[in-house]
C-alpha cells in the first residue's frame, strides 16, 4: 500500500492533491492510501465540509523503506520526518525541485503551474479516465485555493484551463461565489491560538552557501480580514520569537495577504527580519510591519529574493 | 533557446532523446536545439546514418543562467561541466534522481522504464501530436538499443508497447533483424584506442557515506562479440589504470556484456575492485575477469548493489 501525502501544515492543495491522487492510483491499479501531516485549515476543513468528505488520516510512523508518494512538495524540511528513510516512488508538485534524492528510477510529474490540482487532471485525461464529481470538486477547490482564484502572479492559462474544464463537472456553477467562500472561511480565524496562526501555511526554508546556511521560517496568512490578523500583532509576534527560539532559526517571516486587493504586509520580529526584508525587497518597516506591496506569492516573489539575496550575502 | 542535451559519454538515447525532445518543443512552441556532449558510439552513428540525419553539434560552454533541458540523465557528474550555473527548466529522465536542485519550478517527467525513448513517445501522443517517420526511428532504436531488443530487465511493458506502436510508423518491417544490425555496427569496434572503448558507454557514481564518499567509473561494453574485446584485454586494463589515476577515482570497472547471451564479464584491475566484487556479487576474479553472470544492466543490476555495498561499509 503507497502512501501519499502533501506537505507539513497542509493546505487544501496539500490535502486534496493527496485524496485524489490516491484516488487515481488506486484506480489505475496501484494501491494507495492518503494521509495528511498535520491538522486541516479552515478552508480545507470547510472544503471537506461542502463536499461531504472525511479528511485523510494523519501520517503514522512509517518504517524504513516504505514505498511513498509526495504531493505538492519535495523538500525533505516540508515532509515527513523520516523522508530521507523512506522509498520516494513517485512525486506529482509545481514547486522547485529541492533535496529530493531517490535510490530507483521514479516516476516524476513536476510543472510550473500554479497548483498540483491543475497536474492532477492532465494525469487523469491523459489516461483517458472520466473525472468523478468529488474528485473534481477537489482539484477545483485546490487550484482557486493556490491561484486565489486567478489573484495570484502564479496562475497560468493551464490553472484556468482547469477550472473551466473543472466547474461544471463538480456541478460548481458560480466559480467566484464559491471561492469567495473558501476565502471566507480560511478568513474566520476565531479563537485560534496566535503559534497555530502562526504555522497553518508556514515553511521553513534553507538559503545562503553551504558555507553559511540559513534556515528561515516563513508564514503565511491568506485572508479577506487583514484587521482581525493586525489586532492579534502582538500575540503573533511573541509566538514568531518562541518558534524563532524553539526551532533554532535565523529569521522568522509573517506575510498577511490581503486577498481581495492582492497586497502583502509582513510581520517583523527583530532588527535580522528587518535588514533583510529592506535589502531584499527595498521595504522599510514601521511599527514592525513591511510592506511588500503585491508580493503575494511565497513561492514566486518571496522566496526567489530571498535566495538570491543569501547567495549574494 | 532552449540547449538540450543527453549525458557524457553518450550512447543512442542520449543523442536521439535530445534530436526528439528538441523536435517536439519545437513543435509545441518552444524554441529549442540539440547537442551532445561526446563523440557518437559506432551505434549510434549507424542509426543517424540508416536514418539519414546528421549528429547534433558538439555543446558550447553555455553562459551561466542559460535555459537548458536535460533528457536521459539528471545527475550533475554525467553532465555539462558548469551545470550548476545553468538553469535547468526541463528534464525527461529513467534514471533514479541524484544531486539535481532547481531554482524554479521545472518540468520533470521522469518514468521507472527502460528508455527515455519511451516517455517521449507517451508526450507525443499526450499532446495529440503525430509522430513522424524519422522522430520515429529515432525513438525505436533508442528503446532497442536500451534494453537490448527487450533482453535487458530494465524492459517494462510500456517500451515493448512503444516499439509495437513505433515500428510501422518508422517503416521497420522486421524489428529484430534492424536490432541486430545496430548491434553489430555496435560491436564493430576496429582499432578503436582502448581509453575510447573504456569511456565509450560510461559513467562516474558517487558511493557511500557523506563522511567517506567513493567516486567510481564503470564502463560498459555491449557487444554481440566479447572475444574481440578480451582479445584487448591487457590494452584495456592498462587505460582503466591510467583513467583511474587520471580522474582521481576510488575504483574503475569495466563490464563486458555479450548481448546475445545475456552475461556480464567484469574486467578486474586491482585488489580494490576484486574485494568489491567479491563482497558485492559473491563474484571471485580469475586472470583480472569476474563473472557476473547475468546481471547484464548498470542501472539496475550493478549500481544498486555497488551502493548498498558502500552505504553498509
Amino acid at each position: 500500500m503507497l502512501a501519499v501525502f502533501g506537505h507539513l501544515n497542509p493546505d487544501t492543495d496539500a490535502i486534496t492533491a493527496a485524496l485524489v491522487y490516491a484516488h487515481l492510483l488506486t484506480r489505475q491499479g496501484v494501491q494507495a492510501q492518503a494521509y495528511r501531516l498535520g491538522e486541516l485549515n479552515f478552508e480545507t476543513a470547510f472544503v471537506l465540509r461542502e463536499a461531504g468528505m472525511q479528511a485523510p488520516a494523519l501520517l503514522p510512523e512509517l518504517p524504513a523503506g516504505t514505498a511513498v508518494a509526495l504531493v505538492d512538495h519535495n523538500e525533505s524540511a516540508q515532509s515527513a520526518p523520516n523522508l530521507s528513510e523512506l522509498n520516494v516512488t513517485r512525486v506529482v508538485d509545481h514547486h522547485k525541485l529541492g533535496d529530493l534524492t531517490t535510490t530507483q528510477p521514479p516516476y516524476l510529474r513536476f510543472e510550473p503551474v500554479g497548483c498540483t490540482g491543475t497536474i492532477l487532471l492532465k494525469l487523469h485525461r491523459e489516461a483517458g479516465l472520466e473525472v468523478d464529481v468529488l474528485d473534481a470538486r477537489l482539484m477545483l477547490s485546490a487550484i482557486l485555493s493556490d491561484t486565489l482564484h486567478f489573484r495570484s502572479p502564479t496562475t497560468t492559462a493551464d490553472d484556468q484551463d482547469a477550472v473551466a474544464f473543472l466547474a461544471p463537472v463538480a456541478g460548481i456553477e458560480d466559480v467566484e461565489t464559491y471561492a469567495l467562500a473558501m476565502f471566507a472561511a480560511k478568513s474566520d480565524l476565531g479563537d485560534t491560538p496566535a503559534e497555530t496562526l502562526l504555522r497553518m501555511d508556514y515553511k521553513v526554508f534553507p538559503f545562503g552557501h553551504p558555507g553559511a546556511p540559513q534556515q528561515w521560517g516563513i508564514g503565511v496568512i491568506e485572508t479577506t480580514n487583514p484587521a482581525y490578523v493586525f489586532g492579534r500583532q502582538a500575540e503573533l509576534l511573541r509566538a514568531m520569537d518562541a518558534v524563532k527560539a524553539e526551532d533554532g532559526l535565523n529569521g522568522v517571516l509573517l506575510s498577511v495577504v490581503d486577498i481581495l486587493n492582492g497586497t502583502n504586509r509582513t510581520l517583523v520580529l527583530s532588527a535580522t527580519e528587518e535588514k533583510v526584508l529592506r535589502e531584499a525587497f527595498g521595504a522599510s518597516a514601521g511599527e514592525q510591519v513591511a510592506d511588500l506591496g503585491a508580493r503575494i506569492s511565497r513561492k514566486k516573489q518571496i522566496v526567489p529574493a530571498l535566495e538570491e539575496y543569501f547567495n549574494q550575502a
